[in-house]
């Protein structure tokens, strides 16, 4: 059997819609029992969750190495995102963890495993794919809200460090309490306590929820006016697609031909 | 009298205004006996509910005979989904309860004849449908979600699990306290809690939110641009059936048309 | 002088930009008056504020009266909705409040003294009509909402009373304890007790979030829909007033002229 | 060396990418050096900070004269936004701070630098510009909120004065308890307490979050359809830019031209 031969039945293997269909349910036990796991159980049950890690994690390593052999062009291979995305999960799920220590880290790995339900369904790729291109967009709005959050940060930490260093004891802390405000989780409890000392303090909360409501409404419009020049311009497109009509350019010459034909009649005559 | 007059007769009473209005009527008072129950009430009040409850599904059960005795096909009666809906709700509310157990469910059930209103405003109908169907395109962002969730949670659930069961005890509990984080109920509380322990979980949380916060959006997005390409393709058609106008092409069409006469002229001189 | 002369100067009056402002300033002194009475104060000044009240209500009561003579029609003073509403604001602030429990109410209804802003001020009261307008656009969601709500308090009255009367205790306070679940204030607490008893109680209050959640999710879209269909209607009304242009008929019209003109020179030679 | 030779060069200096990236590194120094100072640190990096203080001082002030010393046109220089805020933050960050007091608002001062970053980077400059361009736009919305919090502050500390003087003791402390409220913060542990004197302050608090998300969804619609408006304007200027094509006007025109040439030639015959 040649190497070719083998690769077009790895092939046909690849895009078969019930090995698809398979490997989603494996994914789907695989996560199950990583679901499983968190629950208390039988010894015996235990040894059984162990075995099928096992087998999962050979199963995984089979078809990866399916689609491997039956992509005809390996470097196109490599160059996919998702072949990456999905070798990465796997080797790292065939690390070994004997004590204790790496057991948990083993575990928490193969929670990754459920991932791979991203890369083999198109329409999360998709979504996923349009997350991220949402990201630059977002990245400037990201900045100046950090930047709102790391001066009041400073401020807080400064000011408010005496009072309640649980919440206010570096910048790091007071980022996080910032946060906390911005959910509205509480922040009351934290503004009274700092009204005590500075009556006035409640200006800072005041102003930082103004200043992200600002930012965050200013996030959303900018991605509310994309998605409209987005849709405006694919409506263009399509409008100039259906309309394979003459355009009134093409009239125009039309009728400045016909100007002419009668013009030369005129001169000949 | 033949079963065809009789049917003339109750498809008159089905479509009468009155009718519609009476039905709607002792709707709202079932719906009204349902809040009255929930208050404590002398025995005497006690028994008149009664009497009115099995008044009330009576009524009912006539209604429902007449709405399928009007149906001029009997099997279009079937086809329709509300038809269904109301047969089940007045069906399972003419369960007897006699013991006390049984008393609670038979109270409860009769709470869904409320959503008989529903069925019989056609705007509330509308709406649910709408809703049914924006579901499949949510499917997806959902699943995303879904995904996101789980992986958090067992994460969760086994790094935490020591620190407090109640909140992390099993992946399913640690999926009901995730669901309470993204309200941002009482989140600082939990996460306070496990960064007693792992000073880092707080990365934990911020990325959770960020992710479920990014998947929303993207959800709002996606809902944006699917209401907008609907009033699009809306506003198109209302112009294509606006402009019964000559089209470019008809213009195009004349013209050559003139063009050849003349051409013709020219030739024939 | 006559009474025409007189309804003219009022008219003059009326419209003076100068007196506009002079009316806002009373309200503002007015509304800081109200504000003021909320601070513990020496006796001196109560005795201010109570003379300053009586000249606030008698200014307000003349400024009616010019308004009502500068109206040339007095009929339409009274079909306008606005007019109508400064009055009963008026009259009601002059009801004399000599007793204690009198003085409260006399007290509050100045408050609403501070809602002349809006009639005073055009786009105030654009606001508040637009605002009017959605109304019955929302009102089906409302309704739909509602029903969710009712359907929902009266399951949690039936089967969470004898748990916590105070927040279960009949279908009113229930009604409300949902309202609290919808806005997530300390909903965990309510759903940890219940599912002490029940365990499986938390699947009440999530297809609850949900099912409003989603209501409200219907509601946002309608409007956006709505708002959009009226800007694409504007937008083409303006695209048709600026297009005196001729139309396509217009052109096909004069080409067939051209060719009936054709076509009689061709038959004439 | 000529006055316009030094001109020229500062002004290469200005523009040069590499001074950018450097003021801007200066600048992220400057943030990390104000985060640094609110952790415990020991003497020694004290004194460090303080040196590296007054080095950001320094090249601040430098780098803003040869700003001012590169810009050809001197009255140019002040009427740019941008450079007077410059200007303000490092002439504050030199004003010395010897004594405890001062040496707290003198580090409050440092932290601003950070704003600096705005200046600087082209695309958060245009967020706040759009930012403070959708201020008018939302000014009256704001003032109509006011408005309801006004009056319910106001009826507010009047009725629950007695109950809470903590949380309705006068009107500004009620219009900050009404915030909370609205942000939905522990707002029933607010209303619990006044149900238990009024029973019926649910009335006021249900009516308040309405009116407050009512004129909040008007300010969001408002929004989207300004955006909308300035989109739709934009896509008609484009498509009138892609359009050089002739106007339907143009060729009329051309066809009563050609009409005219046919009448002469008629009568000429």
């Amino acid at each position: 059997m040649q190497a070719s031969e083998l690769q077009t039945r790895f092939e046909k293997i690849r895009s078969n819609k019930l090995f698809e269909t398979f490997v989603i349910s494996v994914i789907v036990i695989s996560a199950l029992l990583v679901g499983a796991k968190t629950f208390a159980m039988p010894p015996t049950f235990v040894s059984v969750t162990l075995v099928l890690d096992w087998l999962i994690s050979a199963f995984f390593l089979i078809e990866l190495t399916i689609r491997f052999l039956g992509e005809p062009r390996k470097r196109y291979f490599f160059s996919n995102f998702w072949n990456w995305f999905d070798s990465l999960i796997v080797m790292i799920s065939l690390i070994p963890a004997d004590n204790a220590d790496l057991a948990v880290i083993a575990r928490l790995v193969r929670v990754f495993r459920v991932l791979r339900m991203i890369s083999i369904i198109p329409e999360l790729r998709l979504l996923l794919i349009s997350l991220v291109k949402a990201m630059p967009q977002l990245g400037y709005v990201m900045l100046l809200m950090f930047i709102i959050f790391y001066i009041y940060a400073a401020i807080g930490s400064t000011l408010f460090e005496a009072i309640n260093p649980e919440l206010w004891g570096d910048i790091t802390i007071s980022l996080l309490t910032l946060f906390r405000v911005m959910t509205f989780e509480d922040w009351t409890d934290v503004m009274y306590e700092t009204m005590e000392v500075y009556p006035l303090s409640w200006v800072y909360y005041l102003t930082f929820i103004f200043f992200t409501a600002f930012a965050f409404l200013n996030m959303v419009i900018g991605i509310v006016v994309n998605v409209m020049e987005q849709e405006n311009a694919k409506s263009r497109q399509a409008e100039a697609a259906e309309n394979s009509e003459p355009t009134l350019q093409d009239i125009m010459t039309e009728i400045q031909s016909l100007k002419t034909q009668l013009a030369q009649r005129n001169s000949r005559e």
